[in-house]
């Protein structure tokens, strides 16, 4: 299968191989993207986030098919919490599995964090790309909002919607708080349980406590399952369009990401290498052994490693 | 205060000035790790961890003073959710100021997820060899179980208690698959409350699916707040730490661990030499301006980083 060929043509198949290849780190891929990198910047990127259990994934489909109502173009990634030790995406499609998954004008794709190698930014990043240059008109990336990489991938978003459900125990504090400053608009999903009207007030209260820009983040209660409240909510994230571009948000923005993203990728280029050296030389092991009987301490075995990847770069570039 | 002579005579202001000197970074605190790394060893680390709001506070505390009334020495190191924009930690040391604070053999530190240069795994394995040379015998690294970076954490542990909680909603199934396999013990928390029983049924059932070695996590009921199950627990950490020994594992782990720091190590002083290369000369703006006008792909400007860092890096090793 020409991947290039195929995804110009609009073929999914090839865009889910491409996606694949990027995950991989694939050489090849990156080389597709670079060549068609110029025919980005069409997608509205979306981020769903907030904490397990508050139902990202049928707020997502939801606002999917409002966005299919009107004939527009929807690519779906979501973010599995993912096992540290095989890699592999937890949830994988079994969440995913949605009556979306038949819609020719949908394309939904699990990616789960592989290991420490930092690989999951980029393989987002990647995948926007490629769903961006595929012709989607809205890309929404969901994932869970706790943690450092979450948080990064959010980043990715021009408006982040941050999904809140009422009742979430002792620590939602902190998470509200961890969230709140990443957050454009915020929906209080579930919004037929007890607590939900709190919920809306809390997080007000919060927005009168952090903001003081021109720009204040809407509250709005849903209850996705049923539908409700998604059609306003479509059109909050419209009106943060709106606001992003009247602004000026928008550009400066997107070069902080891209900033970010250019970061994201030189770290992922630094580690692998490292990783590959470590494999081919057994160089880490040697280090980790040596710091193991206390002839090394672990900062001057990381500066051997340094010199190491210097040599080795070399001949790379 | 001479920092090292202060550490070395047990002055806790001396190794809380030491900790915070390693979360930023500082070499005159790195060259004390160094002088002093033949001291560590000592101590047992214990990781804490369990989604929001399963009480991993609460246990740690009643751990904490069990070990106190055998006259042990303890260290905790709480890793708090962080604003990705301030750097600072939301719970700080609100969460941590119990009566264990005024107890001269109790060391509480609190740290937050300082931003995306990957600060936090070494600031906590600094904050770790700080405890260890002190003199802890026991070391314990609380974080919540949930993203890349809280997990990374928590392989610094010797063994890793989850703390689990009846009733946590849709995504709990994905929380525990993901720390299913660094759980070495899970204690479920709350166990007063509807469901405790089933949850306990739940982990067993996983561990009969995901585990096929000769050790295999035992699973205990709680109730932290009222120190039910505390000494239990407490004896199932010597037991896995005679496991340890006994089987080999410890030393296996250890190298394991100490790769992971030394690329942990490596990983940081890249970031933060690219960083600094930032604020000095404006590369990366430019280089997301460039991407910004499409007059660049990423990967691209991500190879430019590369060339820059490595004509950088030669001026400092």
């Amino acid at each position: 299968m020409d991947i290039k060929a195929g995804l110009l043509k609009k073929d999914k198949r090839a865009a889910a191989r491409l996606i694949s290849m990027m995950e991989n780190g694939d050489a090849e891929a990156v080389q597709i993207i670079k060549d068609c990198y110029s025919m980005t910047g069409h997608a509205r990127i979306i981020g769903i986030t907030g904490p397990p259990g508050a139902g990202k994934s049928t707020v997502t489909d939801k606002l999917a098919k409002e966005l299919r109502k009107a004939g527009k173009l929807v690519g779906i990634i979501a973010v599995d919490p993912t096992s540290p030790f095989t890699g592999g995406a937890i949830l994988g499609d079994r969440v995913r599995m949605t009556d979306l998954s038949t819609d020719p004008g949908v394309f939904i794709r699990s990616m789960g964090t592989r290991g420490a190698l930092g690989g999951l930014s980029k393989a987002a990043h990647g995948a926007v790309k490629v769903l961006d240059i595929f012709g989607m008109d809205y890309i929404f990336i969901e994932t869970v909002g706790v943690g450092q990489s979450e948080i990064d991938i959010v980043k990715l978003a021009d408006t982040v919607v941050m999904i809140m459900v009422p009742g979430l125990g002792d620590d939602i504090q902190a998470i509200k708080a961890g969230i709140m400053e990443i957050g454009d608009i915020f929906a209080v999903n579930k919004s037929d349980r007890e607590g939900a009207e709190r919920t809306a007030k809390e997080i007000e209260a919060m927005l009168d406590f952090n903001r003081s820009e021109e720009y204040r983040p809407p509250v709005l209660n849903i209850i996705g399952r049923d539908n409700k409240g998604i059609a306003e909510l479509q059109e909050l994230i419209e009106n943060h369009w709106e606001y992003l571009n009247k602004s000026g948000s928008f550009g400066q923005n997107k070069i902080k990401r891209l900033q970010t993203e250019i970061m994201d990728i030189f770290r992922d280029t630094v580690m692998r290498t490292v990783y590959d050296l470590g494999e081919d030389t057994n160089i880490i092991n040697e280090l980790a052994q040596a710091v193991m009987k206390r002839k090394l301490d672990p900062y001057s075995a990381a500066d051997k490693l340094m010199n190491e990847f210097t040599k080795n770069r070399k001949h790379n570039y």
